[in-house]
């Protein structure tokens, strides 16, 4: 038995989510697929984490069992992407310890919302990104994300109807930062920390962005926080700017 | 009669170029028709220059003369994109003096060309990019470019079948840097000139990653400029590495 660890990029516009569905276009399925068509085998592949319909993956890991194959693992990425829309690549395949899981061993995580603060939105990236013309304080949106780190209860900032056994939650880091990039005025807010809850990025990107703009002052978001009550947050974001960017494991060098 | 001047952001690689073309999917074509419904003019938009099928632009000059429409000028931009594509985005207009002209008056271009040297191509960004995997000695493609400032004859890096009066161009920068950016070992091509010859930045693209896969030497390009010979320079890149990055006119503060 192998125990196969993937990186995988994917275009979260064109999918409904990573998770199975049927009947409905999810990464998760795709994979499971191509991983058939090369091998053989009837997989099941166990993703670090869920993404919503519209998220994108630039280092989403996930893992499966193989029982016989005998495809090389220096040819499996290669294969499974054979198999693949473009809009799905597999980045990286290695062979790891069998007890090796994807979710339950995934130590940290960094995932980035992309707001382009633009007078006008882009016609070439305009399905990776979140467009807001008003001008934003970038100053003052990391300041606020600063009261985010640690460890926290962060009940304010998850969607409600979802049953995570508790909503704490440690960050490790937390910033916003601006960058011009391909003439685009780009804010980035870029949360690394040991797990997410349903929307929390969306939902903390949106209490930020009400920083940036005026709406409330960067102490308040440390009010939100304590208040452990969604309704205090701001919106949650669309899924097009947010981006799984990687997940960390034991022994990661770029841990 | 009001001179408009506009800049415009475009996904080349679903459009057939900027020029019209009947029956074909066109930039030109595109912008005029919105023009029209929000003026009721039938106005000639005049492009700083053409660009190729499937080569992006992140800020195209063009210019039009409106006779009567009244339509405030601050509010052109807006007007005109409600009538346009999202894949095509008026990035700002203004008045300009009437003897403005965005191919006659263009004093400098910037254009980029942008390889993902990634071992595995992008799913997110690959109509945006050129994919070569095999490692890239940037410094001597850096070195090679620096060929190519000032004045030359660049028929070298002409294509064939185009009938421009002289091949004289100026480069004013020609440069090549590493970035990494989105997961991506990105490896970009900027070229500054006063003008660009058919085909040009994508055939010494080309002749560029020759020089960093170490096909030929950093020195060769000096060798390939002086031929004057189109058969001595390496292939033609595809379009959708390219952007046009800026169009400078005399008087830009960015200039």
């Amino acid at each position: 038995m192998r125990n196969i660890k993937l990186i995988i990029e994917y275009d979260g516009k064109l999918f409904n989510g990573w998770q199975k569905q049927p009947g409905k276009l999810n990464i998760q399925g795709e994979i499971e697929q191509a991983i058939f068509k090369v091998t053989g085998e009837e997989v099941d592949l166990i993703g670090s984490g869920r993404t919503d319909a519209g998220v994108h993956a630039l280092g989403q890991v996930a893992n499966f069992k193989l029982k016989e194959s005998t495809l090389s693992i220096d040819k499996m990425a290669m294969a499974i992407n054979s198999q693949l829309k473009p809009t799905i690549r597999i980045k990286e395949a290695t062979e790891v310890d069998e007890r090796f899981h994807s979710r339950y061993n995934a130590k940290k995580k960094t995932y980035r919302y992309v707001i382009n603060n633009s007078p006008i939105p882009s016609a070439i990236y305009r399905g990776m990104q979140y467009h807001f013309k008003a001008p934003l304080d970038v100053d003052k949106m990391n300041k606020a994300a600063k009261y985010l780190e640690g460890e926290h209860d962060f009940k304010s900032f998850k969607s409600s109807g979802t049953s995570s056994k508790t909503s704490v939650r440690t960050i490790y880091e937390a910033k916003v930062y601006r960058e011009y990039h391909n003439n685009m005025d780009l804010v980035v807010i870029e949360l690394t920390g040991n797990g997410f809850l349903y929307n929390m990025v969306r939902i903390i990107s949106g209490t930020l962005l009400d920083v940036g703009c005026g709406k409330i002052d960067a102490k308040d978001v440390k009010e939100i926080l304590d208040a452990k009550d969604r309704k205090r947050a701001g919106k949650t974001l669309p899924a097009n700017g947010l981006f799984l960017v990687n997940v960390c494991y034991e022994g990661d060098t770029n841990d």
